[in-house]
């Protein structure tokens, strides 16, 4: 390519500060440095993480930073030492690595690759190695991944090769929030066949969740959202019944309890609310009931009463899934393409990354499940 | 017997009120009604359950009451229906029941049978039909069992029959204490050969934990507690490391993740305290801790960062160890017997019933690990 080896100038939505909207600006992006990737963005999803980082997380040494997580692009051109990948791959970035090399990665249970920005970064949720530049400022790069950009630039690990078939403006969901909630379902609650499951808030990481839990064989899936316009989208991924906490004056896990003789046997927490987190452990039966906590929040604690785990109760927590990233994402991307997985029906919205304040307006007031932005042409 | 159908005069210590010491009575103990068996007690453990009810459950409802529920006897006579037992045989009454025909009882995970005392009795645990009366009153039967007593009278689903070469005055440990300690490390941990461990607490619970931990294979298991007098015995039962938090100046959770590169495998809390509770959970590794709660407490509730699961560390609780209470008590037996457990070792007082205040004493004070009281000449 004749941009390889060169500084790329491009279009990016720069987060100047929190609570401000993003700024599309002219951006540098470095060329890779030794075992880096740099992607041509093509489309990307935007996630409830993201809105999380700009309004809530109040991580001020995390700006400025270009956000975005949930992408799928083309290999522009690769770094020394990386031989994975060529020019014209496609590829999508992931915010959790996968070295192979760590215990993490060679634990059969676990899915947090020490070497990743996210090993020890929780709290920033930016890496502060960037490649990135505006106005002569260090431009932060999100979850390792800056998808809202044309260009970025990627440590090899984090980057999964994909299907050539795949296409892009669709599979980037699997960055974050189908992959998310489905493994959620999948891998780290086990969902059995025959079970009855209740998956709480009704946005894409739950509707994957639900489509998780049928794809694992449940048999009854109660979708649990305070906004009932969401059940009509429930019911496309597999729900089977609909519970509106604001329908009734006693708790809602006193609701499921009682409308499963003693609660269900998979509960899986898609808000982030510490408070629906105890309502969804308080949901399952005792005995064997597990709980999975999915959405993200870390400005509270999370509680519950002893006795409800002593009673046979397990608490589990679910990042991307529990998918091992470069191994999951492209299996994913299969289990799309042979139409195992739904992805389409996720998307509500359509729109140039121009408009993100606009998608970002959406998803804070509930009014689309997954706002997709094309990037970069392909 | 003689005294079959009869109502029988004995001794037992009776708790008339909350934080009163037990006073020993001449109580009056009904024959067995339809599936019941009336045991006469030969021997007891006093366990740390019995004070929680005795002072600090504050369950005022829960008096007057006979307290006790590690106790070993044997068959005085039997109720209508009972085929399974015969006056002579020995037996571990259960504060478990198991009726093999429930949903719990059928499932194979869990050991909460739905038809005994426990169900729906937490918040009490003590069994309103009770076969004592003392002076004209009705005396609540302490979860289900009341082994502080001559004689007591139990259903038979709460009943375990024993190998008749067993020292009663040795596996009326395995009626709570060993069983709990020993089963949350191999049944609910699932402890892994290799692996590295932590419990909380070295009262007899933990000190059984630490012995479970061993039995399932585990490299380094630390024994905390913030008294150092317990270690050697913990040595005894398994233990590699000991830490006591009162000597370092960081939380125990950073001391001990940092003495094991990142967190141990499996954490215990065999204490009863939401704070350890939490640091417990916080000890463990993230990508496959597994942290469970052993200790009794409905006083607060437990609470942590919703990342601290989320980072993939799983929370449990453990009741009777996870064992299915007439099919894992048999096989503990059995183990003793052919010495893959030890319980002589957990002994450290002997005394009849009639000193049990004494005992309580000792208990409150960190004194004793398990004192065995003597209740009838076998």
């Amino acid at each position: 390519m004749a941009t390889a080896g060169k500084v790329i100038k491009c279009k990016a939505a720069v987060a100047w500060a929190p609570n401000k909207p993003l700024v599309m600006e002219e951006i540098e992006v470095a060329p890779p440095q030794a075992n880096e990737v740099r992607i041509k963005i093509v489309a990307t999803g935007l996630c409830h993480t993201d809105l999380y980082h700009l309004f809530e997380g109040m991580h001020k040494d995390g700006f400025p930073a270009v956000l975005g997580h949930e992408g799928a692009g083309i290999v522009e051109s690769v770094g020394p030492g990386v031989t994975e990948f060529q020019p014209g791959d496609k590829v999508i970035p992931l915010f959790i690595s996968q070295c192979r090399e760590c215990r993490f990665c060679k634990h059969p249970k676990a899915n947090q690759c020490v070497e990743g920005w996210a090993a020890e970064r929780y709290d920033v949720m930016a890496l502060e190695d960037s490649r990135f530049t505006c106005k002569g400022k260090k431009i932060l790069q999100f979850m390792g991944t800056s998808t809202f950009s044309e260009y970025t630039v990627i440590n090899q690990i984090a980057v999964a090769k994909i299907d050539p078939t795949a296409p892009l403006d669709k599979v980037c969901l699997l960055g974050c929030g189908v992959c998310t909630g489905f493994g959620a379902a999948v891998n780290t609650a086990k969902v059995e066949p025959g079970s009855t499951c209740a998956v709480f808030g009704m946005g894409a990481v739950g509707l994957a969740a639900v489509m998780g839990c049928k794809f694992a064989g449940a048999k009854k899936i109660f979708a649990v959202d305070v906004n009932p316009d969401k059940f009509e989208k429930a019911k496309v991924f597999g729900a089977t019944d609909f519970v509106n906490p604001k329908d009734h004056s006693k708790p809602i896990s006193q609701v499921l309890c009682e409308l499963t003789n003693g609660g269900v046997d998979f509960a899986l927490e898609c808000v982030g609310n510490v408070g629906v987190m105890r309502s969804a452990l308080e949901s399952c039966v005792p005995g064997w009931g597990v709980s999975v906590i999915v959405g993200w929040t870390d400005m509270d604690d999370f509680s519950a009463r002893p006795v409800q785990l002593i009673t046979g109760r397990t608490w589990k927590g679910s990042l991307f899934g529990g998918f091992k990233s470069k191994d999951g994402v492209p299996q994913m991307v299969k289990s799309y393409l042979e139409k195992k997985v739904k992805l389409d029906e996720f998307i509500t919205h359509n729109m140039p990354l121009a408009q993100v304040n606009d998608a970002i307006e959406l998803m804070k007031h509930g009014k689309c499940i997954r706002a997709v932005l094309s990037v970069s042409p392909q």
